[in-house]
């Protein structure tokens, strides 16, 4: 049969994993992308370039492929519908985008399904912010246009106002939390589900990124099972093919609560390419060519590392020792074809694998003290 | 640094799975192949339409690109000689190229250094052949020109001298083959050696095909020692960086015999992909980028089946049997993205992972029954 026509909005550093993986399979791949040299454009049969956010833009591309599928959320929308509605077939359902798009009704989304959630207001504007001090300490996020730690300001008390908001938000009352846990799961067209094992979460403060992650979570069985049911809940109530990550929040009090979910592959999926059977760009390949979903099984431990711009360095990228690193066993380097650093920006990932954590968390070290992302201008 | 530029000469599934690795690493690939869809030619920045046998074709290509390497033999090396003369990095040697390149040359460079390896002779005709019936019964072989177990004739006795090769070939005699063995070497440019466990072939003796193979080799520790002692001499003696394939028999009696070596990426090397921590396709990447080579510990124990096309089906390309196939934990998939199918043709393979040899093969038998190359018109 014909190869499976594949369209991908979005050329970013994900575009660019799920399509190593899609040349395992007999598909023929189609990236749409704003400027010429995005991360996934080498890797794919046809680059189209254009604006992923643009009506007409996303409706041509996506009448030429047979599946159309996302890399970033922030696609149009409006386009999708239409093509689904014309019997293109969209992964995830753009009803789904709709909803986790917009931070406001996600929220709303696990209020209305019995999802466990924290507490938040929805606000118009700054001055709205400011009357739900009841809330503080909050994290105020704009319901739209947030990405990578942009778009989240963290009020601790009044006096932290100005940093609100003007745009329409949501207003969460920060957790205390234990541990921050994700949980990827993939579902395919006849709503059989896949749970990977849950990962736990280091946060780099500095640029609100997650920085680092480890697989499995060092949580009990119970904790295990609770996350695990808790993400396979938001995806039943999704109701959509595709593969997803969910982000929880466990508190000091030992509850699990669902701080977002993304619709696609994800940061916290990364370590998935080495550390289980099936990556989560292998089961999103499966479930866009309607086969079996993989195996979620661990193979080994594994700990993932964002590779990030040092702060003072701009312009051609210079990978830092990488000599040193790939010197030790079980390291993985995942550069992203980006030519230029900045500080905060991902250019790479490393997955290690290890025996255990305390074997993974040495390693970690080592490498971020060797490892740097640097400017040679 | 600007991203180091390399060129691949030839487009094939050995360039498509290098170029899968490649896309872990901030550099620029070009590929040269004749025909406008061979299956490396979606996953590079540049593809180049050419003859790879071609001299001004390979040296204009040459001169575009840091480092030269192949994914088959069959280049033009005098192109490569002139490149290497004028300073472009070509990796193997053009010198290795060409002593590789001609079965006969290499027999006479395992005896000339020692290394072990059956009985044989020249011969420049079929006449000449006739002669030498002591060294019946024999397999008479091309010394150029042969690949995937053509150009390779089995002369068991006088009677099958009709099936002599007309043209300049080496007769060997017949090994009393216990095992075939096959070793993967990757040498860096100062001459450091890793040296991956070896690993036993299975052949189908209808297509002179290496059909299956199993990853690390059945074999006793000191059998293993003695391969891998073997293949390091060998790749010590050609004293080229590269990944290098050094195929063996170990004889009824226990001795180890060359059988011959490729310079490059292997078919008896796909199982490292999913079943080493460095594949050899990385281990290539670390090469060309001067980097340290990796590490080719196992994983897990790995079986390796080619995916050929099946007897009576030729044209557009279907593979049978792959939704139950990919139900099998620790199954990977790997097509190479041809788009017709001919009886005896590569075209793709399937990686098992596993607890041990019979869990592989009792896995490996479902998936022959299964899994069918066939053509859908």
């Amino acid at each position: 049969m014909k190869p499976l026509k594949i369209g991908i909005l979005g050329g970013g550093q994900l575009g660019r994993m799920l399509l190593q993986s899609a040349a395992n399979y007999h598909v023929e791949t189609y990236v749409l992308e704003s400027g010429n040299n995005p991360p996934a454009s080498s890797l794919c049969h046809h680059f189209v370039e254009g604006d992923i956010r643009d009506f007409d833009t996303v409706y041509t591309f996506g009448k030429k492929v047979d599946v159309l599928t996302i890399e970033i959320e922030n696609v149009n929308v409006d386009a999708l519908f239409k093509l689904e509605a014309e019997g293109v077939r969209v992964v995830p359902k753009p009803a789904v985008l709709q909803t986790i798009k917009d931070k406001g009704l996600q929220k709303q989304f696990y209020v209305d399904h019995g999802i466990p959630t924290s507490d938040f207001i929805l606000t118009e504007n700054e001055e709205d912010a400011k009357l739900k001090t009841e809330y503080l300490p909050a994290a105020h996020k704009l319901r739209t246009g947030g990405y990578d730690g942009k778009g989240v300001s963290i009020l601790k008390s009044a006096a932290d106002m100005d940093k609100a908001f003007k745009e329409p938000s949501v207003l969460e009352k920060l957790v205390d939390i234990d541990k921050e846990i994700a949980v990827m799961v993939a579902r395919d067209r006849k709503g059989s589900i896949a749970v990977y094992p849950p990962v736990e979460m280091v946060f780099d403060p500095k640029y609100n990124l997650v920085d680092m992650l480890v697989s499995p979570a060092d949580i009990s069985a119970a904790q295990t099972a609770e996350v695990q049911r808790v993400a396979k809940q938001v995806i039943d109530a999704l109701g959509s093919e595709g593969v997803f990550a969910v982000e929880m929040f466990i508190d000091k009090a030992g509850n699990v609560l669902v701080n977002e979910t993304a619709p696609r592959a994800h940061n916290s999926g990364h370590q998935s390419i080495e550390g289980n059977y099936s990556s989560q760009y292998d089961m999103q390949m499966r479930v866009l060519q309607q086969l079996p979903l993989g195996s979620t099984g661990t193979i080994l431990p594994s700990l993932m590392l964002n590779l990030i711009g040092e702060e003072g360095h701009s312009g051609p990228v210079r990978y830092q020792g990488l000599d040193e690193a790939l010197q030790i066993k079980g390291v993985y380097i995942h550069l992203y074809g980006k030519h230029e650093t900045k500080p905060g920006r991902k250019m790479g990932h490393v997955t290690i694998l290890g025996e255990n954590k305390n074997d993974l968390l040495a390693k970690a070290r080592s490498l971020k003290s060797l490892l740097k992302v640097v400017s040679y201008e």
